[in-house]
């Protein structure tokens, strides 16, 4: 769902704080980091709360709610909005006056209402009082409500349908009588307080064929493989089952079923599930897209959670969510995955760069018996570099890859012909070139490169640029026996060459980000791969 | 930083609310999320504020705050504190108090003391009657407090020393006087606003080696080639600095030298690095530790910032955050990734499964030469599936993985000698086993074994077995010449060989999360298998 690069949609949530962080925009702001969203958050209350109880609610006033809002939607292009706890009438007014006055046509973020009215430790979090502005001024602006069992009960029996709902058929109707009752897009009746089996859906299903029915984590066919660790395969197979109920206003049944799990990880599922819609939302989903992806969100938190405090624990906001170890490149970090490599393997790479063999290049004074035995093993070497960029063509899956892999075989094959004519100049002769049997180190390193393909000659001839460039440098340009060979690795040919490889390594980085795992075998790829070429250079030299 | 496993470290912050989400409470809870800790969040005041202003300020009441502290302390395990805006001295003491209520010797989690004074835009967000409070009361209780440039002023001048801090000397010393003068463990004073350079840091290095400087985003030595892509390289070699300046009460100072980064984007940075420090004491790490983390960490938030809102907005929080395609395992869900491939392949599967062939032999009708043809074709096809595993336990890089796949190598080698000794009684030759030749769909399927490594038999004869089970079931178990087969695959020993496969596939799943492409490729490996398996039983079917 996160797409680092995209813009986080914003969200905002209007509701109450739970200063433990289970619940309320506490769990909203969690859950919209998890979705990938900007979260915004103004309050209506806040309570002193824990795991074990509500001890104390601190009411906001109605001005200063408005002004929240008011201070976020007139300067964040918010796409989505949730409402929580609102704690009495007159805050709920406020809310629905603040969200009235920034309501156009032209910019309607869709809101979900979540009507909270007690908390799962029994304390009243809407005075009886605001049920009526909730129902009347509120719904009407919203996409969806989503109330619970209990909640679903009081708002249709206040407003004179005496209602009790106690199987899921009893949901199916208290929901298409919320619909005609009241003024919101849809209706989620959340079925966590009602028990059902996979008979019972399935005779539903056969007695209503307009109902779709969306199962969630259930066994499909064919998964007896699954069960292989189990030790209660039946409860596997046929477990208890939860069932959320959306009505649509367009008639639209939708069952959301899944496994109950048992878990006293419950704290905040209602925040949770009406916050992870509204992100759904955000990011551009139907509503039945968002319930969806909302309900398994939510349905994986509690799975996974770990208790924390002494009663009903919060639910594991980051149950998918990980670290990526290399950040995005950005303008002044273009290169970051690069960057970490030579960071952490600097010494060896500074060896190498500034290897005895680059600084008496440099100088001018590198015996031309060092040199020759360097650019023949060099010559051989280019052939397993070819051939790496060739099996990496072969190996690739998308057009780009072959062809950026191609062209990098083109490169070394200039490069090879360069080798000649150069060779050529030193009187090195093609037979020379051929017959000279390849050294230990060649054949190593060539091996090698043909697992990874890296080259640094890059940063030597942008090292020997950059050293040449200070005042009194120690590097002769005029007359220097190996200035051509200077010049070729900083010149732009082979530069242009260096970024395409620079460009391959950091895109594959960012595509397929690496674990710690990973992230460390490919520094140690790149280390090796180092002290390889600085044992072409430390085998050069024994020849001087 | 995230290990998906692990419990998140409950962390808590005591500080004012954001409604427009990019600092306070808010950003406080979005860092925490970054940093896979468990958030708590306790409030000191409301702002009605966006990222152009703050428009007003909502005190909560002190006797509030300190009833919200104690039901955190009272219930959760906080591994961390960190407080932020205080508003006034009466809420100061308020926290104050309840933090001593809740500090004992044993269980005294790190507190980070951000003493927020006045917001970017310039809002009073602490009455100066509070500083005292906060120098006399407070910073005695903390690990670490985290001046900028004009709080370390206030407090200095506040206190007797009247002090102008203009550049990193005047840091340095500053740092040290107040480390002279509050009670506080170290004090990390930001340098946002004070510029420097490399030249600056390099003299200041020279003149006092005693001081450890960490460079943080700067390129180092041999790193010319990052610069290919760059216009201004002059500016990325040479950046404007920006440091922060930590002193420890043991007398250590280190400096955290880091390019500036002109942005927008900063609304919140203060907040986001003592809450991204108070995590990472959470996670373990030492205080210089957590400081480079949670330093490197906002420097890219800002870096990374996309503009939201028309005045300063708000840091990327997420910038380092991606989203795991599969869930963890759980009891109830111990395979979630083949869960998600048999999910996503569930017309291939089915069709694999459910084959004509696996029917008419639970049946006992299929006809023998059908079989036959199979059988030997297995028998080829289990010496690539042996192979495949040599291979991958060729290719695996710990003891572990090596062991599994040649226990899955061994596990092959038995069931190849049921297959002989079964062969027998059916009247085929060891002769016949090994002359008769390969068909193609062994070739192709065996072929691609080598790359992958999946076999679905064990759901072949677990469905066998679950019809089996069912009243007036099609399969014949008395009496059925396939018997022998069909108890093989179902039998425990092949099915704890499933289970080790299973083992292996998921664990890799969870240790080196697919990112969407990856889970694609995967996806369509697995259906391919499949496919190709089935494709085993159409050519045995036209030998009916």
């Amino acid at each position: 769902m996160i797409t680092p690069s995209a813009q986080a949609p914003p969200v905002l949530t209007i509701a109450g704080s739970d200063c433990s962080g289970g619940a309320g925009v506490q769990a909203d702001l969690k859950t919209f980091c998890a979705y990938g969203c900007y979260g915004a958050g103004a309050f209506t209350a806040l309570t002193a709360q824990n795991t074990t109880g509500v001890e104390d609610v601190h009411p906001v006033p109605p001005s200063f709610i408005e002004k929240q809002v008011e201070m976020v939607l007139s300067d964040i292009d918010v796409k989505a909005i949730k409402t929580g706890m609102l704690f009495d009438a007159e805050n709920t007014r406020a809310v629905v006056h603040s969200l009235n006055s920034h309501y156009t046509s032209k910019r309607k973020p869709p809101i979900i209402c979540d009507p909270v009215c007690v908390s799962t430790s029994g304390h009243t979090l809407l005075h009886p009082d605001a049920l009526e502005v909730l129902a009347h001024d509120l719904f009407p602006l919203t996409t969806l409500i989503t109330p619970n069992k209990s909640e679903a009960e009081l708002l249709l029996s206040q407003n004179g349908f005496p209602t009790f709902i106690k199987t899921v058929e009893d949901m199916i109707s208290a929901a298409s009588r919320m619909i005609l009752v009241f003024a919101s897009g849809a209706v989620l009746i959340k079925g966590g307080h009602i028990n059902t089996s996979v008979e019972e859906i399935r005779s539903l299903e056969e007695k209503n064929p307009q109902i779709r029915v969306i199962r969630q984590g259930l066994l499909g066919d064919n998964m007896e493989i699954l069960l292989i660790s189990m030790e209660r395969i039946d409860a596997a197979v046929n477990p208890g089952l939860v069932v959320d109920v959306l009505q649509e206003r367009g008639g639209e049944t939708t069952l959301f079923v899944r496994p109950r799990v048992e878990s006293a990880s419950t704290h905040g599922t209602g925040c949770t599930l009406s916050a992870a819609i509204a992100c759904s939302l955000a990011h551009g989903n139907s509503l039945i897209g968002a319930v969806e992806s909302a309900t398994a969100y939510t349905h994986l938190a509690i799975e996974t959670a770990k208790p924390i405090g002494k009663g009903h624990g919060p639910l594991n906001h980051l149950h998918s969510t990980s670290k990526t170890l290399i950040p995005s490149p950005t303008t002044r970090n273009p290169y970051p995955f690069t960057r970490y490599l030579i960071n952490n393997t600097a010494s060896s790479w500074k060896a190498y760069v500034e290897h005895d063999f680059v600084r008496l290049l440099g100088k001018g004074t590198l015996p031309r018996s060092a040199f020759n035995h360097f650019i023949i093993q060099d010559y051989h070497y280019l052939k397993y570099y070819s051939r790496a960029y060739g099996l990496l063509a072969a190996k690739s899956s998308t057009y780009a890859e072959i062809g950026s892999a191609t062209q990098k075989v083109l490169d070394i094959l200039h490069e090879i012909n360069t080798h000649e004519t150069f060779c050529q100049t030193f009187g090195i002769t093609q037979e020379e070139l051929e017959s000279t049997p390849e050294s230990t180190a060649t054949t190593a390193y060539g091996g090698y490169m043909i697992d990874t393909g890296l080259r640094g000659y890059g940063e030597v001839g942008l090292w020997l640029k950059k050293e040449a460039s200070k005042e009194g440098s120690w590097v002769l340009l005029e007359n220097n026996p190996y200035k051509k060979w200077m010049d070729d690795y900083s010149g732009p040919r082979y530069q242009q060459a260096v970024k395409l490889g620079l460009d391959v390594i950091e895109g594959r980085a960012l595509n397929d980000p690496p674990t710690p795992a990973r992230l460390d075998e490919w520094r140690s790829v790149w280390e090796r791969c180092t002290l390889l070429e600085k044992g072409f250079w430390d085998a050069a030299m024994e020849h001087a």
